[in-house]
């Protein structure tokens, strides 16, 4: 199966972080297998903290999208629907920075949805550098609200 | 005064959030006031979620830096040190995503220092657009720790 993010529909295909749309961003790709998500990523060598680092907002940018992911997957295949037909946004990020996440390496993060309704998911985000865990996150992901559908094109 | 990033030392001046060092950047400039700290951001028109919005990784990495810059701000004072001497990482951030961010406008971020220790600060971080609060956050920050001091350089 593709990347969950490659499933989604053009209209919401433009995210920074995710979007297969959107030629600026970070193209996070996840992938949905055995009720796990998993995606990898390596940051270009300037997204920096201190340097040596990578910046917290990076490490949160890829967990809120994976966490997105990681609801829209676990959502769709709870409701019988195809991968991607449901999109979810963040209603609240929680995230423990565990250890400094080094740059220059590949890093792994790795979704499991701990709550799933037809309108809500909770996932846990464990993202980890070198086989250590870098950041923990528990993320509470709701449906996209009518109010965000981006307006029909003609 | 100048901005709180702009004091900070130059060998922990490249974060990709608020480096004045990083040319890719955002450089968020924070500026201390009061016992409060206020920025302003208008995001580029490509930082976005759903068409129409600013992505949940771009609210969070900007309140991860006006966090940080709040800490180093509120703890320097506290000292009696000037602003900028310490510098403060994030050990857990918590966003609640209140309403959708519209992008195309600026964006304006409020810190208050609710605890101020000597190697701890808690801050709560507002961001609104328009004039309405989007996401409202209670950040840890922790001083840098020793094991992420960048090498000397000759």
């Amino acid at each position: 199966m593709g990347a969950i993010q490659d499933a989604y529909a053009d209209d919401v295909g433009h995210c920074y972080g995710c979007g297969r749309l959107n030629p600026h961003g970070h193209r996070l790709k996840s992938y949905w297998r055995d009720g796990v998500a998993e995606a990898r990523h390596t940051p270009e060598p300037f997204h920096t903290a201190i340097p040596g680092f990578v910046y917290g907002g990076m490490i949160a940018s890829l967990i809120d999208c994976h966490a997105t992911g990681t609801a829209a997957a676990a959502a769709a295949e709870a409701a019988g629907v195809p991968v991607g037909s449901l999109r979810f946004v963040t209603a609240r990020l929680e995230i423990d920075y565990l250890a400094p996440t080094p740059i220059g390496c590949e890093l792994t993060l790795r979704g499991v949805p701990l709550e799933v309704g037809a309108r809500k998911v909770v996932a846990e985000v464990t993202l980890s550098a070198r086989g250590e865990a870098r950041a923990r996150a528990r993320a509470v992901l709701v449906r996209m609200p009518e109010t965000m559908t981006p307006p029909a094109r003609g």
